[in-house]
């Protein structure tokens, strides 16, 4: 039997399961963790989750996700800092310690990423103090370069961590997410960086499949479908001091399509013999 | 009038004409460069096709490309350097000094990019002799990370530098595309870096474009129908220097479906635009 006390579930992974069903599935698979998206959340009402977390003994890994964070109006901004709040409480409530946030693209018809990572920066700093009082650590996650105009301006774990540099490393961590960044020729140098500062916050584990999907979102793939090399970027991950959790966060159409139960059952067998032995 | 002195036209952008076909739309436009694929070259036979370009007084800007050096068997690397070594040859017999280089990505079912890179950087060192020898530049392009799996393991512009720099600026420079690099918060500084050491070999210029086509090649977009903006790239590209052809490089399914001419107008008038005053 593996040992899977890192292993976490994260809820985008089983897109069709209620939170309810997601947490229930854990259980009968021996998952310990979750980490639930907000939306998620929402539906099952905030209380109830945090209840039914709790009461199926399961640890919440990482809330899934703030950010959005580029606005260029004053109204979008104060929106943005709103929501990202709620999403602060929201980790309280959940009882984790780690928000990620994706800090969104160019805004609407804008081509200036200079000025665009500039706002992620400035909305960052006004964060900070909010998320500090309530014990939650901002989890900045680089997303690859092909989601930098809609998605996140933030492309590199290098980037992630100068963006963090300026506060304490309980405040500001940074995720590393393997289909975001195994392509990084600075991976190991900035993974070791991200050690030292103690600010590794998460690791995601899935793959990068090939072809990219139709719809680029959807091109994660379960762990050993695709080029990633597991093996050495955990290494990497594990010798920066990382010993938490391991979330298996997968957007892929026929995952989705798939009995939840199947692939929980695919995902514990893949990662006992890809992402285990260098965790 | 604008200036059209410095535009070149990648034959890629009119994938349905001939080299000659090419080469007279480039005439007729006024247009005083190509970039031409090998493909193309080797349809119309080198010494007919170098004649056809040299008699219309057009100027090659580069050619495209070498390259896919990654092969991890003994076959494969002999004939990944003598496709290197032809390739030398041809940018000579068509009078351009700019041989692009695109690397190649991962060897089938491999999984190990830092080896892989190895492999290039080692081809490379095998090729530059034959390159400086015959007064060929080997052009080292990044190309955006989606691709590095299966066409390119270099993924930025620093990458490219470093592996150019054991060797001389006149022996192996680097290509800025916009579409492969805009997204890089290195960017400016990489720009700036390659200016001082000499190695921007060529500027091309697409726009990116959203969503990524279903064909993730083929998100390639004219001029200001995507995300870049060139008025800052473009001046990033000047001040470090460079003065050379801008050539226009575009893979897109319904550019290659227009007709050619309409084709070379618009790419004209966004030239004129949006490039030009910051070139």
């Amino acid at each position: 039997m593996s040992d899977l006390s890192r292993l976490s579930l994260n809820t985008a992974t089983t897109k069709k399961w209620t939170l309810a069903e997601a947490v229930d599935g854990c259980v009968r698979a021996g998952i310990p963790a979750i980490g639930p998206w907000r939306d998620r959340v929402h539906e099952a009402g905030l209380d109830k989750a945090a209840r039914l977390i709790k009461d199926a003994g399961l640890r919440v890994s990482s809330l899934c996700r703030g950010g959005f964070l580029t606005a260029a109006d004053a109204e979008g901004q104060a929106a943005a800092l709103a929501d990202n709040r709620d999403a602060v409480l929201e980790a309280v409530a959940l009882d984790t310690r780690e928000l990620f946030l994706v800090v969104g693209g160019l805004a609407t018809g804008e081509k200036d990423v200079v000025a665009a990572r500039q706002r992620v920066a400035d909305r960052l700093g006004e964060l900070v103090p909010f998320a500090v009082e309530h014990g939650v650590r901002l989890v900045l996650e680089p997303l690859h370069p092909m989601y930098a105009a809609d998605r996140a301006l933030i492309s590199t774990l290098g980037q992630a961590l100068d963006l963090a540099a300026p506060y304490p490393a309980d405040a500001v961590g940074v995720a590393v997410d393997t289909f975001h960044v195994w392509w990084d020729p600075e991976l190991k140098a900035q993974i070791e960086r991200a050690g030292r500062e103690q600010r590794i916050a998460s690791y995601q584990v899935c793959d990068f499949n090939l072809p990219i999907a139709a719809d680029a979102l959807l091109s994660r793939g379960m762990m050993g479908d695709g080029v990633i090399d597991f093996a050495t970027i955990g290494s990497w991950v594990r010798d920066a001091g990382y010993s938490g959790d391991i979330e298996v966060e997968i957007f892929n159409q026929d995952i989705w399509d798939a009995d939840g139960d199947a692939v929980l059952a695919t995902m514990k067998e893949r990662y006992a013999e890809l992402v285990l032995p260098f965790a």
